[in-house]
């Protein structure tokens, strides 16, 4: 059922090709470290998981590189290598992350060769590729028990397979529902300004065999009026401590039509998502982006040229709107404050 | 400051074509009826008001055809003229009411002759003509109280000159209340599936010299949230008798979103609007659209091939959550249902 995004085999980067979708299934093989950087650059693989991943496979093919034995010249070649990796998109975390615990290994192993921490470093990043197959299947796991045969899910943006290894996280709770058999129907806001919705939740849901019905995202109210949705369950890029949630700008928007309709509101992340320098939303800058993301839809022009426009990428759920959050400890209800605390030591 | 969407002179009707908006300003020179009726049929013309005077026009196209003298012969030619009219949009109710309207005038004058009866037609089709002209700036005059300097208006798909002659319902009262001397900021929602807002009511906007900001539909709710929104001003399909209001899809969601944020959420449309045989919104249809408004734009495909959509092409709004309607009589406050019955006496 799941689609690999991302895998190390025969000593190559194998990666879906997400530009191409959801027209095409193409894998682009990445045999050097500068063929997945151009990949991450250009976006033909996204998404904060799978980007940690990512860099830490570009670390281990940029290593084939270094012939030597000589340890001091090993560690100034990573820290370049590194840097590399890193300015293929430097607003990433998660690829920073994942750069600075591969950098760690050289730390943690003062005494060891070259040949040893080659070894230690490849290891690493498949710990990094395994701990995010295991925590989102954790998260499905730990969420699929909100999901009823018959239920009716509302979601937004993509949060699957394509922005993980091969699971994902609102998503990976519908997989897991559906591994246990459950039968339910999905709604997908095709999300603009990039339509990750539309693009690629369909996608991976009809490839799933999982029901899904796209929608524009000012649809939402009349399907929660209808009385069509049981449930809204979204990702999250990134929560505060008392659980102040920032996620793909029309996430706050479906939490207040949520609430007014008395619809239960979760959002499905990875404890890494809880951000420990964040006390509450009104900490989280709102980056905005390209006016073109919203005059443009793959390069055709829909609105007049000079037009002003706002385009915020994400916006931010105040906890009250939310029911609970799963976690790949558990699901967090209400009291977000002294719970998240707890689920993070 | 006005554009003028439709008009008669020469004997020919002029319009803009609205395929070519925003991008180009293009007009179309109507010298037949068949002219006309394709215009009518290809979008080049659309909007409710406007259709029912292209209606009207495209009779009179017609009529230029007829050159005996018998009256009977003149009813069947305009029978037929009609039968034909109608079938360029067999769904807009506008026209038909306009259609109506200019056969009417012959049960009127039983008596008169066929020179006769050509000029009270002509007569009719100005009538409707003027009766949209003059009831726009009504409506205009009456909300125009309502914007404040420094206002931040939300309002959602196209109100404006393009769809009536050429003023407007939400868009009139900004135009008013603009003419007035008064300095107030628009944010218009782009209302996807169509696109309208970011297509028409930007372009509009723009020309009129007003600070029109352009954002997707899920933004509204982040906007309001950041406090940069003082009221929602909508249009109007088709108005229950209690004041549940049928409108663009999305309109319901931004007075939900209104009432949340606890900012006034306003309607302006004709008295025309409000349909007798309406109680509440609850016996209003919702009409759902094709599939392919969703799945593409401008034709470039957005979506999977196969997918299944919901696509409903308007929403209707509770009463509760409206704060007024403005009409060419004045704003009709809560009470919607004692109120409405005494501005339609």
């Amino acid at each position: 059922m799941a689609i690999q995004t991302i895998k190390w085999t025969n000593s190559a980067v194998i990666i879906i090709d997400q530009r191409k979708l959801p027209l095409t299934l193409k894998y682009v093989v990445c045999k050097d470290v500068k063929t997945l950087w151009a990949a991450i650059k250009t976006l033909t693989i996204r998404g904060a998981p799978a980007l940690g991943v990512a860099a830490a496979f570009a670390v281990l093919l940029g290593l084939k590189d270094f012939k030597g034995k000589d340890r001091f010249a090993f560690e100034k070649f990573l820290d370049k290598l590194c840097v590399y990796v890193g300015s293929s998109r430097p607003t990433a975390v998660n690829l920073f992350n994942a750069l600075t615990q591969m950098k760690s290994v050289l730390a943690g192993n003062p005494k060891a060769s070259v040949e040893q921490l080659k070894i230690l470093l490849k290891k690493e990043a498949f710990d990094i590729y395994n701990e995010d197959r295991i925590v989102c299947r954790q998260i499905g796991k730990n969420g699929s028990g909100l999901i009823k045969n018959g239920s009716r899910i509302l979601t937004i943006c993509n949060t699957g397979a394509l922005v993980t290894v091969d699971y994902g996280t609102a998503l990976g709770v519908m997989y897991s529902a559906k591994a246990r058999g459950k039968r339910f129907k999905v709604y997908a806001c095709e999300t603009r300004p990039l339509l990750q919705g539309a693009r690629l939740t369909t996608w991976e849901l009809m490839r799933a065999g999982i029901d899904v019905t796209l929608i524009t995202d000012s649809m939402a109210a009349t399907l929660m009026r209808q009385g069509k949705i049981d449930m809204v369950m979204t990702g999250a890029d990134r929560i505060a401590l008392n659980g102040d949630t920032a996620n793909k700008i029309g996430t706050y928007n479906l939490a207040v039509l949520a609430r007014y309709h008395k619809i239960p509101f979760y959002v499905a992340a990875p404890l890494s998502t809880f951000d420990r320098k964040t006390k509450t939303g009104r900490d989280i800058p709102i980056e905005e982006r390209d006016s073109k993301e919203i005059t443009e839809i793959k390069g055709v022009r829909i609105a007049p040229r000079g037009v002003k426009t706002y385009n915020p990428a994400f916006d931010v759920t105040d906890h009250r709107l939310v029911k609970g959050i799963v976690t790949e400890k558990g699901i967090i209800y209400s009291s977000f404050k002294k719970h998240i605390r707890k689920f993070l030591d």
